[in-house]
């Protein structure tokens, strides 16, 4: 009793933050309760006088088209009331066909209904396989299959089809219309707004990440509350996800081009520029992922070495985390940004950089040279010992299998840690990532401004930049 | 005329190479053909002597279950017959309660359906968006929505509640019996094989990628035949589509995670490990995108010095490539591969790679000394030039606004082209990427062991393995 109690306190919990999180959430659940309840009314109310009287029973698709059809947001719902009546609409006027040709037929109607239903069944069911369709047009395929055999088989007793396709196709309609309506006029939801704030979290999310990455990697002390208050799988995650939003991206892009809607002057979607764009921050995402990919190497750069560059990476990190954020903050204020002013601390960090390596030329050469600074050697002789030998030339026999799958997962870790020369390899790898990112990003920047040109965002006003 | 005749040829042979691509889809659209025939001819056959005779008109729900329910592999067939049961025998049974319920109301009959209609309409819509729910039982609570609408609303005239629930819920179990079995037992398709092929084609093409990147980066000419047959948008393509494989893994998974079937003796189903091991692939396909980025590097590192680690790092790509190939043929085998055998040739690439590495210290030295080598200097003094000191010193005003917007994108291209030291930097990026690499491929061997654990392969035979 007490365990069921708590259990079901906990349940609704979540119910009220998953609403309070998003009360579109709430809104949807109502409209469609809303839409179901008139829906069934038209079939509830059959006994009131005309006009409701002739479409009794029938209503219930109505009721059915209003649960399917309406979905979370409005590009989803046009979507799929399209679907639903392009299909409607082939599927009846098969039936129209079929019956005609069905009337005069020496076979009995019963096989010849059979074998047309297997044709077009198995027709229709193929043609989901085809890319442009499947993408398209699935749901509108099915519902041509199932509004055909639906009316079709029936039809075989009741012998009325011009009225039951009358019926079909008004209940149906009157679905579609209160299906639109509760979705465009009624407290909208749009993809492309979805779309929109996916693009901004995404992007400081990688801001995140690229400041996260290079403090860590430098041990620096005054990232650590950032690191605590944000777990370092969170700024992972952060990063994995705008990687994998590829999928997301493009359904949510897909929606939003059938949203009837523009901005102000607006005269071209700009859904596919944000898909575009998403691109280009995946592929600068492939970059912070390697930089991350630095974090978690065998191979200890000495904090000494460190330290010389220490002070550079980490500034051209936080220039290159302001572009971002400054960019989420253009985008979610739907104004131009000013790439000259955006870029110019970028440059100058860079060049900072740039000093910095040439005025160290050694910490590139070889471990010779490391060696007189005050790194213990001790660590490259320890590694550089026995398991890499035994590697190369002890092929083991089956006997010792045992201990062999034991030391075998550690055993390239430690080829790799034994390599002597590598102490500053990775660090060079490291600086020219973050070099490779800032290029990376300058792709990023054109996306968003070709992405400001086509979505018609408002002129930059000159206090507006905030760098 | 003409021109029609053209176009439907054209549809004719992509739909007839579609089927010969995978002729499993050609089986699926007869099949589903079949099924909804054989539906149907429970309705049509309905002249006939019993046992047909009861079903008559509410057959038309088995068509409909039909043409839901089967889907192109078994798995997704059973998860949404799943969904398709649990939906149907809530929904019946809320109609009986409501039923029962609104028998001795003082309120409207009518408006007491409405508002449960509308309360239950609405709650289970909101539960949609439950992330559990909306992962494992959409379909189910769609189909309850449906279901407790479409026989609480026709059932306000015909009022005979019982009979109706019944028919309905046999129609539907002989639609989901009739699914089952063609998707089991006839031909059947399995979530399970296409993960499996799927993750093979992964591991093949990220072995391609491996070998295609460094045999361009250091311009391979021995590669050019493999560059000429795969064009490089390809070779990307496959690593990119790697990348962006996991939310078409999860599905697979979860479809498979449904399939009753085993290989011999697995007691645990494999899947989420095939998830895993994906992620290990992602993992590993990361660094090969970092690798790739570095082939696009602005900075260009001179042939001379390339030259010199050119065979260790092509000999390293090709055992990474072969250990690759031969982890997707001992999945393709399903059977136990030898880690040791696997690695052995690897780790001696390593070692020369590291031996090479430190007989060339002067190679990651300053600029200075390789000034000394036979690259002429004159490219790093022409890169030096102007435009770095430009974007550090001038800050335009708006007058020369447009020509700042077309040198712009060129810019911080140029300063990372200026920046002198880095001529080495990019091929120690490259290197250490690389090794960064077999690092993480130790990962996903070690994922790929488990695997092969987990689904029990089978053991390997001595002469397996050609290394």
């Amino acid at each position: 009793g007490k365990m069921m109690w708590e259990k079901g306190k906990e349940v609704g919990v979540t119910m009220w933050e998953m609403g309070k999180e998003d009360p579109r959430r709430v809104i949807h659940s109502i409209k469609v309760g809303f839409a179901m309840t008139l829906a069934s009314s038209l079939c509830l109310l059959q006994k009131e006088p005309p006009p409701f009287q002739g479409i009794g029973l029938n209503a219930i698709w109505a009721v059915i088209t209003v649960v399917i059809l309406l979905e979370f947001t409005a590009g989803a719902t046009l979507r799929k009331g399209l679907n639903r009546v392009i299909g409607t609409v082939l599927g009846l006027l098969l039936v129209l066909i079929v019956e005609r040709l069905s009337a005069h037929r020496p076979i009995p109607r019963a096989v010849f209904m059979g074998w047309t239903i297997f044709v077009f069944g198995a027709a229709a069911t193929y043609m989901r396989f085809i890319p442009i369709i499947k993408k398209k047009y699935d749901y509108g395929v099915l519902v041509f299959i199932l509004t055909f055999s639906m009316i079709l088989v029936p039809n075989y007793y009741v012998n009325n089809t011009i009225s039951m396709v009358r019926d079909r196709f008004y209940t149906i309609a009157i679905g579609c219309v209160m299906c639109l309506f509760l979705s465009l006029l009624i407290l909208p939801t749009w993809s492309g707004d979805d779309l929109h704030k996916s693009t901004i979290t995404k992007l400081e999310g990688l801001a995140q990440s690229v400041e996260a990455c290079v403090g860590e990697y430098f041990g620096d002390a005054q990232r650590k509350e950032i690191q605590d208050k944000l777990p370092k799988d969170s700024i992972d995650q952060n990063c994995i996800k705008v990687l994998d939003s590829k999928y997301t991206d493009e359904t949510m892009a897909f929606y939003a081009s059938s949203e009837p809607r523009c901005r102000g002057n607006c005269y071209k979607s700009p859904w596919q520029q944000y898909v575009k764009f998403g691109a280009a921050l995946r592929r600068f995402g492939y970059t912070v992922m390697a930089l991350r990919g630095c974090l978690h190497t065998e191979i200890k750069t000495p904090p000494s070495v460190l330290a010389l560059f220490k002070d550079q990476c980490t500034r051209l990190a936080g220039e290159v985390s302001k572009v971002l954020v400054e960019l989420a903050n253009s985008m979610r204020n739907r104004r131009h940004f000013s790439p000259e002013i955006l870029c110019s601390h970028l440059h100058e960090a860079l060049q900072d950089l740039h000093t910095a390596l040439q005025s160290q030329p050694q910490i590139l050469s070889d471990s010779t040279n490391r060696k007189d600074s005050r790194i213990s050697p001790r660590t490259s002789f320890e590694a550089n010992s026995s398991p890499l030998y035994e590697s190369k030339t002890a092929r083991p026999p089956e006997q010792v299998h045992g201990i062999q799958k034991v030391l075998r997962p550690q055993r390239s870790k430690i080829v790799i840690a034994s390599l002597e020369f590598s102490e500053a390899l990775p660090l060079a790898a490291f600086v020219s990532l973050l070099i490779e990112a800032v290029a990376r990003l300058d792709h990023v920047i054109e996306e968003a401004k070709e992405l400001g040109r086509i979505a018609r965002f408002k002129e930059r006003k000159p206090g507006d930049d905030i760098v």
